[in-house]
């Protein structure tokens, strides 16, 4: 299960490893508006996850870790988010890892400097979806899952090399 | 219920406006361990202050708002036991409220730039403890309640001017 980690639009996407490829189960954006408080919008960021992850009982919940830049507010937020999908998980004994967007890229595109329309292309062709996954959180959620689920067929799909696969491992998220 | 979010150390602090003083009725730490995986200690957190929620029902529940400074991994783990306090909060029905270091200075010992012991001392005073409270992120979290909870009787205590007193006022947290 992979996560596009955002307080107003947290997206998700449930890949299956099948031999030598990935099918996608399950993609979509849960969406909280602005004027909930932001409590209420954790709450149903939480019990959307939770519902998610007892339907189908991923293996690992994967994570794009985000960077801090300019806006600390928003910063605070996604971290926010984060914490209540890695709680979801937690509670039905889901280990969390996070990638980094460039490791995400690298996995899916083969280039850790690739574009945001070449990863969700690339995204769709890895799923063998007739076109590219739509809306782009979903599309990155789902991209996140692959970076994640994918050690044999999708590298070989993309022919990444030795070198970088080796830079793609997904860490343990510490405190 | 007032709260010094971090994700090793989260403190918490229960304080019952009667009159005009106030008493504390709980404090402490919720601590994790960093062997732990962190989705594995946001579950902690997350439980301990669930139980918590329910025992004391708190009104609210009133954060240290947190400055993202040198260290982004450690921002990012005080976003995430942020997001699960919250969470527990809501599941409760309990509104979150923000409030800045300074304001709870502010607010404790009539000055936004009073130091760490003298907010210690000062929490004791309010709540009539015998001796200022220990460890320092119980202190902190009772300090934010007491914030949160005062507007009566410490502003008289502490004399916080009119013009200082204006400048407190928490905020809804938005995302």
């Amino acid at each position: 299960m992979g996560i596009d980690p955002g307080a107003a639009n947290l997206g998700f996407g449930i890949v299956r490893v099948e031999g030598n490829h990935m099918v996608a189960l399950d993609g979509g954006v849960v969406e909280t508006t602005p004027d909930l408080p932001m409590e209420q919008r954790l709450e149903r960021i939480h019990r959307a996850l939770a519902e998610l992850i007892a339907w189908h009982e991923p293996k690992a919940m994967a994570i794009e870790e985000v960077y801090f830049g300019k806006n600390v507010r928003s910063a605070m937020a996604v971290g926010q988010a984060c914490g209540v999908a890695m709680l979801a998980a937690a509670e039905r004994g889901v280990g969390c890892f996070a990638y980094t967007p460039q490791a995400i890229k690298m996995a899916v595109c083969g280039s850790g400097a690739a574009g945001k329309r070449q990863v969700q292309k690339m995204v769709g062709t890895l799923l063998g979806l007739p076109e590219p996954p739509t809306p782009d959180h979903a599309a990155d959620a789902l991209a996140v899952a692959i970076c994640h689920g994918g050690t044999s067929g999708h590298r070989s799909a993309v022919a990444v090399s030795r070198e970088a696969s080796s830079d793609l491992g997904g860490e343990r998220i510490a405190g």
